[in-house]
């Protein structure tokens, strides 16, 4: 098997999956959708996505602008002792990676807030057709991730044949990302806290309710937060997991007698595509079905696929079967992940039920049975994580003793594409909910009566229901991903250090004193990062809040609904404030990694990387499922359980909820990208903390 | 100078300050206190506590007789394959462990429950003389307590001169800690809860109203929780530090050229004992004077004359300048984080007016803005512990180039040690705070009128300010501590290793999977044990609400204070749900240690344990400092403040606080306790985790 023909088919998949994800589009909007009320919201839906789309994109020129210049003066050497053209690629490269990214983001939006309106729409038909426009809409996000990442990756390898400049390429992406996550989570949680506070409290008005300011920007937020976030956030995880494996088995096949590690990973991620595509394709659900039973077996249809397809081309092609099996035990466990996690928010199971129980007693045990389910929803997804680590690692060690610790890391990275190679499954899934959540408030706001509001209830639960396993899921993968960025780090580190003549790094000691530091140091960085995303929320919700009040009280008319309020006034501080709280948190995360870099040097920032992956998977985990925890005991109670809507405990479980908004889509899941960000700036600047320290 | 002599000194120190806590109690028991109601309450309260006190006895020497069985059994050797008699002293030391704990912890109690209605009755008189009487009830503790420990660990090591022995000393102590720290966290919050949900939310009642049936055991809490608690655990870490620096210590003199080390570590221990004692001799306040200024002069007092003390022995002894140094450090840098974490929970700072501002939005933004500068104030903290950490570990890695690791451990076990050396007057300050709380609560009762309570309020609010800085302080001793105990283990194992004939380990790796796989368990423990505790207190709570709820509806004429509630049944349901609850949550921390260690052997333990560490000591902040800071907003609302009492921001704050009561009085300070059982645990079975594990 020659490795440029492997590249042209990875090349020519991602095409496909585009073709197929363009198809899907047309499919969407050729959909009807006649209600004008509907439309006129979807159409201030789009404008306001776009609104933060092109802020987002504006300032993100100017970072990623600073960020290329960088790496066209320094990366890999300063330009005045290397050669410039290597420079410019890797700079192009990390351009690449963000234009990429932004474009999947991009097609992901306006596929959604198309979908949302017409997958109202479907509803007046039944269930079946509604179900489709959701899921349909959904899966152009998934392809377009996905195929922009396979794409991508192997375009930057078959034109470079450099695994830096695909790290750089990751770098963009992970940029992309910060903004897109980040940023979008800030906003999504701004507008809804803001809508929910002047809405619901202070105006008891209905959730949707068109005469709030707030209502559009909330729309919007579920857009940029859960369709372009989620998907830059898991290309960004996708692009870094290729990444981390194609170092080492790049470096394996010029030292190792099996030769095939590069062409194994672009195989195994090819064919990962092709099986969430086939995925996407034969999803099927009855007439009435059920929407979850078809979400979640499209899933299991894809994870089969792949495990017979990748045996295939390995007893095919003659890759290690060693290596076929991390890869396996990776989406294994990474379903597994899902599943347990699921038990913790699962509205059917005790832990949802116990703190709706305890929100009787008032919102502080609400918050604090919550607090506790979620501390130890962490433990099966980090033994998880810890038990496939150490046998994938055991399993590869052996496939060449001259070189089993090189392999071994191989084994690991190759377990995190493994996870993520269902990911165009997991994103089409993901997006699915947000179409669906949109869809049930524009049946609303649209008058489309009772029985369409059944329906789109309906599909929308499947999305939280499903939701919930992709979280843990994402959560798992970006985990493994970081961990396998930490070899890389080690790999990049060796490099540098055998062209300095300087020695090699056999690993990172935890009795020295260096990586303890950096382990102290790192494990902070994700709390504090958390910390300031939930306060810029805060912050963020009350300037809305202020915003909203003054509209109230200067437009005649608004409150009988006579007329409409100024909904871009909203959408312009949930945007520029997101940008704003945003740009400190990333920034310090990334200053502190060059701090601890230049005082620690290269041994305080692997350590530095273990205590972000420690601290950072352990509060992701925590924050995501006491949030999604909350969100369901809140629905447990409002379905009539424990006094039901207005009692005591559904107030309690209001501010379970409100505490978990932010939790489960702010912080809860940006982590990962700060995670993905510091441990590639840290192997890009590998050199620097090599040879310039404090301490040795 | 010679060894004997030298511990010879340090047990006449211990004994010295075992006399002066005789005379202290004996000081207040000559206080006047002839007010009825107070002595009627003083009497329940303590009973209520001896209550306690004898319960947990009860199954401590059941739980203990298995332990030290064990011991008796296999440490250091199977019976059978050893000396028996080595096995014997063994088990006698962990008995004595934890009978000195328990000890110091039952004098403690007695004087605390006699100080307090002293104090109050005093406060009659002027502020001078209730400040004295609280401040020299708590020196009481803080003198049994180091009197004990410096005793203790010298009389162990007199006898034996084996530091294992010493380590079996220290897992008894731990032991006790685990009850009387771990349980009495839960009795006093449950108690605390239960009496807030009745009495102040159900019946509208004050808090002390003795017509609740909570109230006594809710005062009995403050002291077996905060008194008896605190005393153990800081016990438990005082002798935990000098165990740890005690292995490195004599395997140093074994080998090194400078064999004064263990001699070092003694005498800065009888030295940082004496330095409390002389602060605790001169500790005055004016006739008005200002008692927070008062205790915190007392501690910068003690720790000057710490470090002159100190550096003269240095000087005339000949002890390593670089090793003081290493110990200064420590305790400068225990200092500066006691100070820097108080600035998160202090009512003058912006976080706790934030905290306060925020609730006027609603509870839900009040956990929102407490979680956030929870996890900021963990950064503090954890940088200090790193720069010690590193700093120490620098220093002494230089005083025998031959020994270098060696001795760059023996330096981190030191700052742990100079961290602690000041724990007299750290314990004492600490013990002061539940006495005049106590006091408040009985001025109170005692119908003592407005001008005793404005003496009494402000004595409490002191020592709530005080209480904040120890806190930071105990958290980071206890972290340095757990460290310096990963460098024991490390040490143990390889003493191990050479009796077996096995390789040496250098360190910890954490490219290697078992390691890595270790890690991630042992991040997830303190978080699962912490939602254990949790869970617990609610549980425990929501019994003592259902046997409130009795006592009202059966007792006739309770309501209206006709008669007296049976204070009893409320003590007897804390005492058994509190070790009910604290069992599986102790059981599981234990067991997966023993778990993980029979799967991936030493190498996964190591990990383990810094896993532990990691997650520990920010899980242990965060909780610790975000109870703290929603206690102090709380108090800053209802000192007129955003609205002040019974506004929306007053019901907001008291939902914070009661979030923050189990975070900051149970789980949070309960993880030092957890983790330094878990590391004495390791290195006692380090030959089983070598011999006997499926992964090496």
């Amino acid at each position: 098997m020659n490795i440029t023909f492997m590249l042209v088919l990875c090349i020519m998949t991602g095409v496909l999956a585009f073709a197929y994800a363009v198809y899907l589009y047309r499919w969407v909007r050729s959909q009807p959708q006649e209600n004008a009320a509907i439309r006129k919201v979807c159409g201030l839906i789009q404008m306001g996505a776009r609104t933060f789309l092109n802020k987002q994109n504006q300032i993100l020129i100017g970072f990623a602008g600073i960020v290329a210049l960088a790496i066209l003066l320094f990366l890999p050497k300063p330009f005045w002792k290397g050669s410039f053209s290597e420079n410019l690629v890797n700079a192009i490269a990390y351009i690449g990676g963000t234009l990429l990214s932004a474009l999947s983001g991009k097609i992901g939006i306006e596929v959604a807030t198309i979908a949302n309106g017409r997958s109202a729409y479907a509803a007046k038909t039944d269930l079946k057709s509604s179900f489709m426009v959701g899921f349909r809409g959904g899966a152009v996000m998934g392809m377009a991730v996905v195929g922009a990442c396979v794409l991508g990756v192997s375009l930057v390898y078959l034109l470079t044949g450099n695994t830096q400049t695909v790290l750089c390429f990751s770098l963009g992406a992970s940029s992309l990302a910060l903004f897109a996550k980040v940023g979008g989570g800030i906003f999504t949680k701004t507008a809804d806290i803001a809508a929910d506070l002047t809405g619901k409290v202070e105006l008891g008005i209905p959730e949707d309710d068109p005469r709030n300011p707030a209502v559009i920007a909330d729309n919007v937020g579920d857009n940029v937060g859960d369709v372009a976030g989620m998907g830059a956030d898991l290309f960004d995880s996708n692009v870094a997991s290729l990444a981390a494996a194609l170092v080492i088995a790049q470096k394996l096949d010029s030292i190792s007698s099996f030769n095939n590690n590069v062409i194994t990973v672009f195989c195994y991620a090819g064919l990962g595509l092709l099986a969430s595509l086939i995925g996407v394709v034969t999803a099927k659900i009855g007439k009435n079905g059920n929407p979850t039973g078809a979400l979640n077996s499209s899933t299991y249809v894809t994870t089969g696929i792949y495990a017979i397809m990748t045996a295939v081309a390995t007893a095919l092609f003659h890759f290690s079967w060693r290596i076929w099996a991390a890869c396996i035990l990776g989406l294994l466990v990474g379903v597994v992940i899902g599943i347990t996690t699921d038990y913790f928010t699962d509205n059917s199971r005790k832990p949802v039920h116990n703190v709706a129980h305890a929100s009787k007693t008032g919102p502080a045990f609400t918050i604090l049975s919550g607090i506790s389910y979620g501390f130890l929803s962490a433990l099966p997804a980090l033994v998880g994580t810890g038990v496939s680590t150490m046998i994938s690692y055991k399993l590869c060690e052996g496939i060449d003793p001259a070189l089993s610790s090189e392999y071994a890391l191989f084994g690991i990275s190759i377990a995190a594409v493994g996870m993520l190679s269902i990911v165009g499954m997991i994103v089409s899934n993901d997006a699915y909910g947000p179409i669906v959540d949109n869809a049930r408030g524009l049946a609303e706001m649209g008058g489309l009566g009772d029985e369409v509001l059944e329906i789109t209830d309906e599909l929308d639960s499947a999305g939280n229901t499903v939701k919930a396993i992709t979280k843990g899921f994402s959560i798992a993968a970006a985990g493994l991903t970081v961990i396998a960025l930490l070899g890389t780090f080690m790999s990049e580190v060796n490099d540098a250090a055998a062209l300095l003549g300087m020695e090699k790094l056999s690993g990172f000691d935890v009795m020295d004193p260096l990586v303890f530091f950096g382990m102290l140091v790192g494990a902070a960085i994700p709390a504090v990062f958390s910390a300031m995303l939930i306060l810029g929320v805060n912050r963020n919700a009350q300037r809305m809040v202020e915003e909203i009040h003054r509209q109230f009280n200067t437009i005649e008319g608004l409150k009988e609904g006579k007329c409409d309020p100024e909904y871009n006034r909203c959408i312009d501080i949930a945007t520029s404030g997101a940008i704003r709280e945003l740009i400190p948190a990333g920034a310090s995360a990334i200053l502190s990694t060059i701090v601890v870099g230049l005082v620690g040097g290269v041994k305080a920032i692997g350590g530095f990387l273990v205590g972000n992956i420690l601290s950072g998977l352990l509060l992701s985990l925590f924050m995501s499922n006491s949030g999604g925890l909350w969100d369901n005991a809140k629905k447990f109670v409002e379905a009539g359980n424990e006094g039901g809507k207005g009692s005591e405990a559904h107030k309690a479980a209001v501010v379970g909820d409100t505490v978990g908004d932010p939790f489960k889509d702010t912080a809860g899941p940006s982590i990962n990208t700060q995670i993905t960000v510091v441990s590639l700036i840290a192997s890009l600047l590998s050199t620097l903390f090599l040879t310039m320290s404090l301490f040795k």
